[in-house]
């Protein structure tokens, strides 16, 4: 007998005929002799309504109302899917947040969750029922109801695994699982079956769509295994283990880009201690997150610092840094919106040195100019032109022969 | 200062601008130097919308569950509430039942409020705090989300009020206060000022539009002034209190018809102890509701019994006690669906012996047969042929001057 939980997004409960289906299949996996605790987003669109109506009527909506407001979302499901199991002749019982109860801090619409009393899930499940719980929602120590922000009915289902000692976790979505890359550019992107943490975590763009990468970091921290999968079919998906349960490591796992960074470049920076903070503290106290950081050295006593930024904090941030830029003597701030960072990922690049430079001669053969690079354990990255974006995708999706199965990796 | 609980039904709060509407108006109300506590309905349409949801599911939904459903149609209400009042620059906070706590017993669907915990409110109030408490909803002493059933939300108001000892519990609604009679079959139907608790629960069928009915005995129970309002106008509305403390009671407060019900009679009932339970229980075991009873002696050993059930409980009923009828060796059994009740109330016709005849020389005048009658300490009411309702109500409203103000009850 396992104990897993199973979560559904909203596309998988965006209507009461939908609730059925999954009530009957989470009851079959049940009388297969397991027990189940169930996590349910809100169904499609209601976020949407509830956001509407909360814009009408404020302006920057309260934090502490909206998580009131949008923790209806999650506790309508719930009912519908307990109806929906008893009307299949089984027994269900939903439970919300604050009653199971999920401790968070009181920062309202992006909570963080503190501690989970597994008292009553356990009861319930004793009883042989199907528990299922709200979603996206806890309660603080004072009994006001938080939310945990986006893809928090990730969290919460990863979340009550790690506190139940669950078998699994498994994530149902309305995609088949996590590929090598998107299938939308690349035609040969192949599902994978299994994949570390580390890696999910690194191929975050690529799994963002099926998978909230925070839950990827608690899942990880807790070694819960994590099963993303299709609410629409009964085939396997991709497993997200621990890094030496999977026993052929892939030299790569997957080739991810990302077309929301822009460029920035600070040239003849004075290379002395002290300056790269007073580079970066305006932008961060101006709330801009920057990515990737490189700095090289160009002459004695000269440097140049070259950063990513969002996109959308492009124009605020050459603003900001022509000012510093002023006050440090720096020559001159520049920039390019129209890059994509590219990035392979995979464990099997911890003993293989080659990775990186096959990733150059492939971007050289195409005559695609890398501007910056940077690597970490087991993902190099690099920026290029955004108008390479597909063909460098394909050219190295190729490369790493991504599209052939379990190509372990070679120790050289 | 004044402690006031407002109450405001489903089509005062229907639309993001009924609520910002709703808002600015009891904001006004606290800037005047009162403390409020505003007890908020479900936005109209929304239980309706849950309601069928549950409908699709399950066949007879879930109680728990269908409590856990509906329940957050209030949620979103006061989330919504809260947030208006904050964009009007006041502050504002909103509590769920279970928050409060609100505790009742475990009668799903129609459950009864034990006990109130005011420290939370009372902490919000002396903050300076509008509070507002979704309607409709409670805890169980599990932790489990209770509804109070139909009219539900008034129950909550006046509980709060008697909880709080509050100076008023005022219900807001869309029409201006309780009428002498039904304004769509009388013209002359006047807005009632003041009446007594009584008289309120007596006139039932009036006031069901406007004010549940079960509020009304809690408000009596517990002394809490009721003040039935419009949310569109700044008028009085009819106050429901003590009865000592209307200066000059009317004779008569008001004339209502009820035409839901049904006639049924047994003739040559054999007279003997015991008869009535025979005839009774059956019926109330299927859950039929008996209103008038009359009993008739016939003969020396034998009598007719008269009573009126739901019209829509009246086949149901007839199928019943053919049986029962052969059984006891009644004669036969016989009834009729098209009859009204209609009833005169007045707690001035306690000293004033003169009302029933009144109204039976009205009906008589009207050429009106009487079916059944029954009188009660502050009502008498008559069963007559459906189709001379309006006639007699309008009669007899024009026979006790119910359009004219304050004509107080002689004492004889």
């Amino acid at each position: 007998m396992a104990l897993i939980v199973q979560k559904f997004g909203g596309t998988s409960v965006g209507s009461t005929e939908k609730i059925k289906a999954v009530a009957r299949r989470v009851t079959a996996y049940q009388q297969q002799g397991n027990q189940v605790i169930v996590v349910l987003s809100a169904m499609s669109g209601e976020t949407d309504r509830l956001t509407g109506f909360a814009q009408d009527i404020q302006e920057i909506p309260n934090r502490r109302e909206m998580d009131m407001l949008l923790s209806t979302g999650e506790q309508v499901t719930i009912a519908l899917f307990a109806m929906a199991v008893k009307e299949g002749g089984s027994d269900a019982v939903s439970l919300l947040g604050d009653q199971v109860a999920i401790r968070t801090d009181d920062m309202h619409t992006r909570a963080r969750i503190k501690n989970i009393d597994t008292r009553l899930i356990q009861k319930h499940l004793d009883a042989g029922k199907i528990v299922t719980i709200a979603g996206f929602q806890g309660v603080t120590e004072e009994g006001d109801i938080t939310t945990l922000g986006r893809g928090g009915s990730d969290t919460t289902a990863v979340a009550l695994a790690a506190a139940l000692k669950a078998d699994a976790c498994e994530i149902f979505t309305d995609v088949d699982g996590v590929y090598t890359t998107d299938p939308n550019i690349c035609t040969k992107a192949r599902k994978i079956d299994r994949i570390s943490y580390d890696e999910m975590l690194e191929l975050a763009s690529l799994g963002a769509k099926v998978l909230d990468i925070r839950s990827v970091g608690l899942a990880k921290r807790y070694n819960v295994p994590l099963h993303v999968r299709s609410t629409f079919s009964e085939n396997e998906g991709t497993w997200v283990v621990e890094e030496d349960k999977i026993m052929e490591s892939m030299l790569v796992s997957g080739v991810t880009y990302n077309k929301n960074e822009a460029r920035i470049t600070i040239k003849h920076v004075p290379d002395q201690p002290g300056i790269a903070a007073k580079i970066f503290l305006p932008i961060s106290d101006a709330g801009i997150m920057v990515d990737m950081i490189i700095q090289n050295t160009r002459d004695s006593h000269l440097t140049d610092m070259t950063f990513t930024v969002m996109r959308s904090d492009y124009a605020r941030a050459i603003e900001l840094l022509k000012e510093v830029a002023d006050e440090i003597g720096a020559e001159s701030v520049s920039g390019d919106k129209n890059i994509a960072k590219i990035s392979v990922v995979g464990v099997g690049m911890r003993n293989h040195s080659g990775i990186a430079s096959t990733m150059f001669q492939i971007l050289a053969k195409e005559g695609i100019n890398m501007e910056m690079v940077s690597t970490s354990e087991i993902k190099v990255s690099c920026v290029i032109a955004e108008k390479y974006t597909e063909l460098a995708v394909r050219a190295l999706h190729d490369a790493f022969a991504l599209d052939k199965e379990n190509m372990p990796a070679e120790e050289e």
